[in-house]
């Protein structure tokens, strides 16, 4: 049985929570969102003594589970206010951004690649590392700026869920044809669409059963025990906790993103508002354990690798921006210009996603150390360029609607598309 | 790096957390507190497949770290209800309590051990293991049955600080004793001297500082930044995460348990409870976390060697909670009868930290198997009848209450005391 250092954790939390604290209050003053300053607070940490000084390294395990929470509970706070229901009304227009947002970076990362002299299967590597869309660091983002419930965050996260499908796809594919036998790509083929009908199946399960079950539900409990709503046997809390565990496990045997099973199971949640409130419940929590997601995506960050390729990593970065922005913002056309533009600026973080991948092409020997420090640039930069991107597509968007007002809507929704894109 | 399989530790949360909400349900409907239920939890995981079918031992530095947050979140809500100027008004019969609950136990264990015809060492150990009140039991209980703010809860609680303060010192002096050497004892001492002197400076000087503190600072926001209190550069959470991490790790340093950090840290809070109130912050995160504390100590049960020393095991266990009912009783009398009674019950349970003086004992090779079990057995026989207990004295004071009240309070507080005792 592995023993920990209790003394250690302690030093250890005490000193991350106060760097995030001190980042946070960094970030209120000059107007940035405080997951900037939590992801630089742990490129500090990774790329200094302090990594090695409050041994970190010795308790990998606790922390990796402690970042994995805080993006699991993040994503399950996301869904909490993201029903069903609402989830349909974007359902078409997220679809279209999510495939077009998959298609287009794909293609350019790939021209890109092949362009430059790489070989076919390392350029398909960047090509996927392009593709998957952290939506982590957007929906932080949104939810500082308290705008989880605005149209063109519901289209963000739709297609983001969309996308993270779409992106294991494409990855199952390029691991199939560089693995290269047949039978691969038929297994690999299978798991992806496991994971295609695994959330089509609980997003049409969901939206059409609970209804159902809510009302059989408040009908057998108003009769047989009408006192039981003022003092429950089950707390709201482990129920959703349980839930969330429960979902982000069977995606995982699906072979999808344990985040993907925390965000339906709080879509889930979120028909039970009413009945078993939880997104209070979950503040606290997600305040205390969502920050080690965001240092610890900074801790893995080596600083030391991007002088060799400062300018490769700027060209994909700016690639993998405009490609996503092209792409969402074609596929959200139908929003207006401004939305189109926060819907493609939003889908630009690659964030862990882009990581990912890129340890998978490293992993099997496809792609070289160069190429993995490119990628890894590119979903570094683009996760930081996006909040500050996407807090001023907003404010643009909401500078507009205030002078819009006084005008009194001179301008029409296809004047604005064409002005703006 | 150590590597943490995220799949393993989700479908392990799913399952724990299940088992735990079933058990809660079971309690309620049976009205005994949830603890028992979680500890019960705990020891059927770990002595049945359940342990191994989990693999809960590969993942063990994630659960140890997540039982201790549980036991130090738990005593820093804990410290929340119970602000310095409460604890000085209760300080003098805590003492006495405290002192009484320390001296009775360890005789009361020496001789019944020295009679069985057990070796001086050995037999103080058991006597040092007799000591530790195990506050987590009861302030839980106390949570539970929303008692937080009693007389008798506040002498508790106050009485286990001290306590675990005076039971350290024995433990050391027994340490010192059985580790042989002069100078050993003399460093054993100056950690306990230490120890004591932390607590109490961190009690005066937060008793007396705070206040100072608190008038300044409110003093300057409202002059310099009269809108600040609105919309603060500070969240109340990771502030009271920073203080309680930090405080936990310097009673460790200074040979204490983390808990009385924390416990200190809470009161220390309590001052501040309306600027930066956390009282309902905390609630989430510790109905998330606390229960794993629990199920924990029920996992390090083993039930098999249960069979041998039974009999044994029930004599200390009997011991055990009389002589802390006398014990703390007799220093509780001021309070009177069912007050005592109450105060001694909630002392009764040694929990976690009998059985960590029994480790040590263990593992110093001075006590051998059969006693380690022994001592065991009655840290979780007092543990797991103490909170029944508990309830049980308080429920027939609350009940005498009300009948006192209908009877415009014929008894007085001396014929109480006589009854009852």
């Amino acid at each position: 049985m592995a023993v920990v250092d209790i003394q250690q954790v302690l030093l250890q939390l005490f000193v991350l929570i106060s760097f995030a604290m001190a980042a946070a209050v960094v970030c209120k003053l000059v107007k940035v969102p405080t997951v900037i300053g939590e992801i630089l607070v742990g490129i500090i940490i990774g790329n200094t003594g302090l990594f090695g000084a409050l041994q970190l390294g010795t308790d990998a395990q606790v922390f990796e589970v402690f970042k994995q929470l805080g993006v699991i509970f993040l994503l399950f706070a996301v869904g909490l206010v993201t029903p069903f229901s609402e989830l349909r009304k974007v359902g078409k227009t997220a679809f279209i951004v999510a495939s077009l947002g998959v298609v287009v970076p794909f293609i350019g990362g790939f021209l890109f690649m092949t362009v430059l002299g790489y070989g076919f299967i390392p350029a398909m590597f960047v090509a996927a590392a392009m593709v998957a869309t952290s939506v982590g660091i957007t929906a932080r983002v949104i939810g500082d700026m308290g705008l989880s419930d605005a149209i063109e965050s519901r289209v963000i996260i739709g297609a983001a869920v969309i996308d993270d499908v779409l992106g294991m796809l494409v990855l199952a594919m390029v691991v199939g044809i560089a693995g290269g036998s047949g039978s691969d790509i038929a297994q690999t083929a299978i798991v992806a669409i496991e994971g295609v009908i695994f959330v089509i199946a609980v997003i049409i399960i969901g939206g059409m059963v609970i209804p159902k079950v809510r009302k059989v539900r408040e009908k057998k409990v108003d009769v047989e025990h009408p006192i039981r709503t003022k003092s429950p046997l089950l707390s709201p809390l482990p129920i959703a906790l349980v839930v969330c565990f429960g979902l982000s496990y069977v995606a995982g045997t699906f072979g999808l993103a344990a985040i993907i099973g925390s965000f339906l199971a709080g879509m889930a949640f979120a028909e039970f508002q009413d009945r078993w409130p939880c997104k209070e419940k979950f503040e606290p929590i997600n305040e205390f354990l969502v920050p080690f997601f965001f240092i610890f995506v900074g801790v893995q960050v080596q600083l030391s690798s991007f002088n060799d390729i400062l300018l490769l990593g700027l060209a994909l970065t700016a690639l993998a921006i405009v490609t996503k922005i092209i792409g969402c913002g074609l596929g959200a056309r139908s929003l207006g210009g401004k939305s189109a533009m926060i819907v493609g600026v939003g889908m630009a973080p690659r964030g862990e996603v882009g990581l990912i991948v890129a340890t998978i092409g490293l992993g099997m020997g496809q792609v070289t150390n160069v190429t993995y420090s490119i990628v890894v640039f590119m979903s570094l930069a683009t996760t930081l360029a996006a909040p500050a991107m996407l807090s001023y597509a907003f404010k643009a968007k909401i500078k507009k609607k205030h002078i819009e007002k006084h005008i009194e809507k001179e301008d029409d929704d296809g004047q604005l598309k064409f002005r703006d894109r």
